[in-house]
Parts: C-alpha cells; sequence; structure tokens
C-alpha cells in the first residue's frame, strides 16, 4: 500500500479531464526520456533507483559512524548549504521535532546546522549554544570549496583544535564529500577523517537519501533502512506509465496544465509546523530543478494555520495566478481532546468531545472550499503518518514529479547554472585568485 | 540622523526617473487621503502617530507587568496568531536572536509563541520543552473568539490550574484584548487577570508597538522606551512629501512602478537568520493589506546565502516577474576574523585577513550586481544596526510604507475581509453555533 494519496478535489473546477488526456504523449516522452536516460542531464539521474539499489555496506559503515558520534557526543555540528542541508533538517523536523534539541534526551546527541549562510552572529550565537558540551563535525561539501560551509569549517575546525588538541579534533571530523577528487577529499585523506561519499549522479537537491542526509538523521536516532525501504518502494508506484495509477504523474500534470493557464506561482502548504521545512526542501528542489530559460513554476511556502492569518488574505483574494499544494498527514502520532470547562466564554463548548487534530483537519477542509471559491486551484498529497516509510516515498514523489515536470517545460531539471552568477561576483569582489581579471568590472559597477 | 538608507542603486536599470515625476500627483494624494484620514479605512491609521503620543502611564504598565512575570516565571507563553504573534516574534529573534531561549541566563525569562496554529503534535512538545519550569501565559486576542488562541488558551490555562491550583493560575495570565468589549474582556474583569488593552484604532498587524508586541518584548528585557522612540521619530521623517527626502514614498513609488510592469511577486530578503522572521512580519503587512480584489503585489520571502543555493537558481533564471527588496545591516554587533590556518587546502586563504561580516556584506554586493543583469529589479533598505531605535524606524517605514501603497493600488490597505472565507467553512464544518444553515451545504461540497 502506498503511503500517498494524491487528492485533487480542488482542481477539478480548474482542469477538466480531457486536458490530462490530452498531455498524455508529452508525459510518455517526458518519462521515456528519464527512464532511458535520453533526457538533458540524465548524468544525475541515479537518484531514480538509487534507494532499491542501496549497497549494505554504505548503510552498515554509516551506521558505525553515527554510533560513534552519538558515543563521544552530545552535539553533532552539520556543515553545509542548499542540499546538502535542506535534506538532512527537513527530515529530522518531520521525523522527529522542530523541537528535537530541545527535547534530546541524555542518552540522544543534538544535531546542529551550520555553514548554510554567512552570518558572524549566527556562528557566534551558535558557538555559544554548544558552549561546553562535547561535539562533533560533519563537514558536507562534494568540492570542498563551497564558501560557506568551507569558513564554518574553518570556524569549527579551530574551535575543535582549541578544545581537544589538532589530533583528537580530526577524530571528532567526518566528511562527506566526493570520492576522489576535490579539496576536501585532499584533506580527508591527509589528515584521516572519518568519510562518506557524496555520490557523483545525485545532485544536491536529491541527495537527502545519500549519506549526506543519512548520517545526521542516523545521528538523531531515525531508521534510515525505513527511510530507504520507503524510497525504494516509491521507486515501483511512481515509474507507472499508467496516468491514474500514478500520482507522480498526476501532480506534475496538473502542475504543467495550471502554469500553462497562469498560475504561474505554486504554494507548498502544511498544516503542522513539523512540515515546515519541508517547504524548504520543496522549495530548493522545484526552484533549482525548474526557474531556468525565464520559466518555471515559481515555488513559494505557507504554513497553516499560521499564514491564513498573514498572507492568507492575498492566497484569497490577491491576483489569481496561484495555486496551492497542501502536504497533509492522515494520522497524527499524538493528538490532544479540547479541554471542556465549566464556562463557556470563550464559545468553544462547541468543540469540546472533538480533539485539536479533529479541528486543525476540519480547518484544512475548509480552506480547500474557501480557497476553490476565492478561485485558488489547490491539491493534496495526503500522507499516511510522520514515519520513515511515509517520507521516503513523499520524498521520491516529489522528485520524480520535478523531473518529469522538468522535461514537460523543456528544460535540463538537473543542472543549476544561476547559482554561480552570485558567486561569479562575490569572488571578483572579494579578489579570489582567478577572478582578478572581472574584479575591477564588478568594483567599478558598486563604485567600489 | 535617520537610521536607514534606502539604496535604489538595483533599480536604476529597470526605473527611468521621470517615472517616479509622473507618479508625484498619485503619490501626493495617497498621502492626502492618509494624513487627513479621508481613505477607506482611516479608522484604523491611529499606528500614523502612535509612537509620538505613547501614553507613558501605558508605557509603565507594560513594565510593571513584565517585572511580575519576570519574578514568577522561568517561562511566558504569549499566546496569539497573526498580528498578535508575529510582530513580536519578529523583535525578539531581531533585537535578541533566534537563539534567545537557548541563550537565556538564569535571570532571564524565556519567552514561547503558542496559539498561532492549530497542531496538537506541536502543542504538546511545548508543553513538554516548558516542563517543570514556572510558566506565566500572555493571551493576546482582541475578541477573545479567534480559534487559535481560544484553544491554546484552554490547554494552557488547564495546565496552569493542574500546577498551581485556580487561584493561583489566575496571577500567571495576562490578557491582551479589548477595552471594553469581548469575551476575553468579559472572563478578564470576572477572573480578575492582569490585562493590557488592544487599541481600536490599529489593526493587529500594525500592532506590534502597541501593548500585543511590547509586553513579550519588555519580558525578554528590550528596551521599549527605545523602540518606541525610534518610532516616533521615523513619523517626522516618513511624513516629508518631497519624494527625495522620504525613502517610505520612494520605495511605495519603486513598487507601483515595477508592479506596473509585470513585476508582481516581491521577495523580501535579508543576509541574517535573526531577520528571517522579520521578512513573516512582512509577508503579513504587505499581503493582509495589498491582496484584494484580484490585486497587489505577491508576497514572499528569502534568507540569504541559504537561499541562494535553494531557490536562488529561480531568482536568477526563472520567469521574469520578480523583484527584490533585501534589508541590510550596516554594522553587525559581533563579527569574527577568518581564522588563518597553515594550509590552504580549502582555498580559502585569501579571506584571511577578512572578517566574516565583510564576506558577508560583499557576497550581499555581488547579489546585487548578479540579479541585475539577470532582470530582477533590486532596491535595499539599509538599516545602521540591529538596536530598538533602528528597529522602530524600521517598523515604521514598511507600516507607511504600505499605507502609501494600499492608496496607490486604490484599495483599502486596512481590512482583510479574505480572513474570513476559511473561518466560515471551517465553523459550518464543526458545526459551530450560528454557522447551522451553511453547515450541510459545505459538507455535502466534500461529500462528507
Amino acid at each position: 500500500m502506498t503511503a500517498i494519496q494524491f487528492d485533487s478535489f480542488g482542481l477539478a473546477p480548474f482542469i477538466k479531464k480531457e486536458e490530462y488526456e490530452e498531455l498524455k504523449p508529452q508525459l510518455a516522452f517526458a518519462q521515456e526520456l528519464l527512464f532511458e536516460k535520453k533526457g538533458a542531464g540524465s548524468a544525475y539521474t541515479d537518484w531514480v533507483d538509487w534507494a532499491s539499489t542501496f549497497d549494505p555496506t554504505e548503510e552498515e559503515k554509516i551506521q558505525r559512524r553515527a554510533q560513534k558520534v552519538q558515543g563521544q557526543s552530545k552535539v553533532l555540528v552539520v556543515i553545509g548549504i542548499g542540499g546538502s542541508y535542506l535534506g538532512g533538517k527537513m527530515a529530522l523536523d518531520f521525523l522527529k521535532s522542530p523541537w528535537y534539541n530541545d527535547l534530546a534526551s541524555d542518552s540522544e546527541t543534538k544535531v546542529y546546522f551550520a555553514g548554510n549562510q554567512l552570518s558572524a552572529m549566527a556562528l557566534r550565537q551558535l558557538l555559544r549554544v554548544i558552549g561546553d558540551q562535547d561535539f562533533s563535525v560533519n563537514v558536507i561539501s562534494k568540492s570542498g570549496q563551497t564558501t560557506e560551509a568551507a569558513l564554518a569549517f574553518r570556524f569549527f575546525k579551530e574551535a575543535l583544535i582549541k578544545r581537544y588538541g589538532k589530533e583528537k579534533a580530526s577524530e571528532r571530523i567526518i566528511a562527506t564529500t566526493d570520492a576522489k577528487q576535490g579539496t576536501l577529499r585532499a584533506e580527508t585523506t591527509a589528515a584521516g577523517y572519518d568519510n562518506l561519499v557524496v555520490p557523483n549522479g545525485i545532485g544536491g537537491r536529491f541527495s537527502v537519501l545519500t549519506a549526506v542526509g543519512l548520517l545526521p538523521l542516523a545521528v538523531a536516532g531515525v531508521d534510515i533502512h525505513a527511510l530507504l525501504a520507503g524510497a525504494a518502494k516509491a521507486e515501483q508506484y511512481y515509474a507507472s506509465k499508467e496516468l491514474s495509477q500514478n500520482p507522480a504523474l498526476l501532480y506534475a500534470a496538473s502542475r504543467r496544465i495550471l502554469y500553462d493557464k497562469g498560475y504561474t506561482t505554486e504554494i507548498l502548504a502544511n498544516w503542522e509546523p513539523s512540515l515546515q521545512y519541508f517547504g524548504e526542501w520543496w522549495k530548493q528542489l522545484m526552484g533549482e530543478s525548474e526557474g531556468k530559460n525565464q520559466k518555471g513554476i515559481y515555488p513559494s511556502s505557507a504554513n497553516y494555520s499560521t499564514d491564513l492569518h498573514s498572507f492568507g488574505q492575498y492566497i484569497q483574494e490577491g491576483r489569481r495566478n496561484l495555486f496551492e499544494t497542501v502536504v497533509r498527514i492522515n494520522q497524527v502520532a499524538e493528538d490532544l481532546a479540547v479541554p471542556k470547562m465549566a464556562e463557556n466564554g470563550d464559545g468553544l463548548a462547541y468543540l469540546e468531545g472533538k480533539t485539536l487534530d479533529e479541528v486543525n483537519q476540519t480547518a484544512a477542509d475548509g480552506v480547500v472550499l474557501a480557497h476553490i471559491d476565492g478561485g485558488v486551484p489547490n491539491m493534496a498529497v495526503r500522507v499516511a503518518k510522520q514515519d520513515e516509510a511515509s517520507l521516503g516515498e513523499l520524498i521520491y514523489f516529489f522528485e520524480m514529479a520535478v523531473a518529469i515536470s522538468g522535461y514537460l517545460f523543456a528544460i535540463n531539471p538537473f543542472n543549476q547554472p544561476g547559482v554561480e552568477a552570485y558567486k561569479t561576483a562575490m569572488f571578483a569582489l572579494l579578489g579570489k585568485p582567478g577572478y582578478e581579471s572581472q574584479s575591477k568590472a564588478y568594483r567599478d559597477r558598486l563604485q567600489k
């Protein structure tokens, strides 16, 4: 049984059945490009059968590394940016809690993320939060030269050496990097760090089920075997060529049809704070895959019901170029009965006998109708529960959908050429070796 | 001296000087509507001179309440949604830290926010995080009947009574509510809660400088007098009718000009994690004020450099309907020198001698150029530093800008009719008294 149901109820007023029929040839072609590795960027499609072919010795190695960290440290600092960060953070929140570090028992190892921005304030504060707790570092960078991660690694390496001395510091570092190339691999070999591999055939935003995401998750006690198993099962479900049998295909098709009608911004919404970073992970997956050649769906996210009292007004009544995809949890792990009160001053007596989750689910139902009435096409991805198997499938669902979607848009869903633009400007302005010739031109433009 | 500079460098290729000239009559008219209270929603414009006319006895009362909480509790739970939550959270992060609770010393009172969604998981986890720490509750609701806040108040009232007994529980509750009307006012009077007032002439999204935002901030040790003083000064700066002298006017004008050219999504970006919730607060302010009658600028936010490695690809190369407003901090409170290393394996030796903030600021400069080249108009709001006076001015800057902007769009910037739509559907589906007649129709549509 799949852990995911695709609910197209809120699309009915906006998409006719025939439209799906008419798109079928393009969908089949997009699948062919992907599965036969004939499409653009096909060198980066190893995620397609990654989970089902996952090397058990790799899994064992990750577990061994995780156990070592758990044994030596109260805190793991995970250094990485973009895909080297968002997958792990998303899955940790989803499977444990956004409060995971606050709730960690004495036997659990906390997980903090660093090197995902350049703020000195944030770094100093994180160092203070860690304080005198024993810590280990997992530095994640394929090349070793991503500025944000490499800089943070310098700071934390310095902190480790100061605390433990040079030799012992090296025993607290795990490098997740390219198998052979790059500066971090070279340093790892020279210093003898424990290490794991960022595979070649999987881009950062698809890497959560590789060592990149799996090590931090294993340290936090996530059952990574079940997570992979969920994704492995999903490989079968979402390879189906039958539109009615394949929600990933249906989702990709729906998005494409809506885009062509002028619905060019997609809001990924959720009803659980533990899914806030699912939205962040999804924004990278979709935005970095599709946003090129001056096209693609703009990825935005919302957290309900919070944001219904924020830009919910805009969603309900603003420009009608929005559509909405809601990730809903069918069965929450814990619920609470609405407290009974002798007085009914707050007018909530009608909710007594219900649980808080029933109210939450009903609010979600209400929003579907309100948004249909407001002219916002919406669909739901219903997830059985917040467990590893469901998340594995959910990850694969969106990865498959964006790959198909990318080919429907006739772009390469697996590159990210635009990410270089700011780096080039930054390197030129910072005077990085190799960028000298561009430096003056950039400085002149800024009149610096 | 103003604490804010408006930097229009990144607009030059997209807006001609004459365009501002041509908009001047409309801008003057929008100002007239606002200042002479002739515009739509003018009953909700008391924020315009709120800070400069702030009642010192009110300030004293807030301080007294804050000191009582500090004396009795390690934790303050702030219950509220939308404007009753976002302003306080934004200012706490901006002035203290997103890690404020983690960094709080023994003499400081932690501040947690609740009642801003309907998740049972989140509520249970928050209760566990609070654990056996002494806590007080600040419930913020003008009517007392906002579902999210009223429900959370039931849970926390129950927890207070269980812990402290009914009488003592009442001494740990501060209600911030309407001065006279509503169910929370009635309960407050009956139970004798400490209380503060949500004024009539200021809507939720403009309420951060009222008791709504000020009490939680005072509890966290923020200098609320300086915050108000910053806003009071700003009243003078941003009332100027001279476009070149009034950045709020310039910002409103730029947005309007860009919108008419098809730039219909605005991204509010920042370069400090402590400004993430500034983006959330801003999304409510802009989206709820402007998103009506099928128009308005869609409010989105981004956190840099993180999101440059996420949907940064889209911003650089996706659909060209985006523009960007970056809140930049001129002088950070704390910086860090890039560590010197004997080896240069990471290729960062060229950054030695620089500080992390210099790298961050240079990255921000680089992004301006990259985004201009990519066709993304951008502007910066440069803030002197992360202190109370600067934030007071910054809040007022955006409030003034959105008011002018709303009148330029010929909408009422101070109502939020669309927020009712989901509530009506939810109440009907939940069987709330008074909604019986609509209940069947909504259920039938969902086939429930």
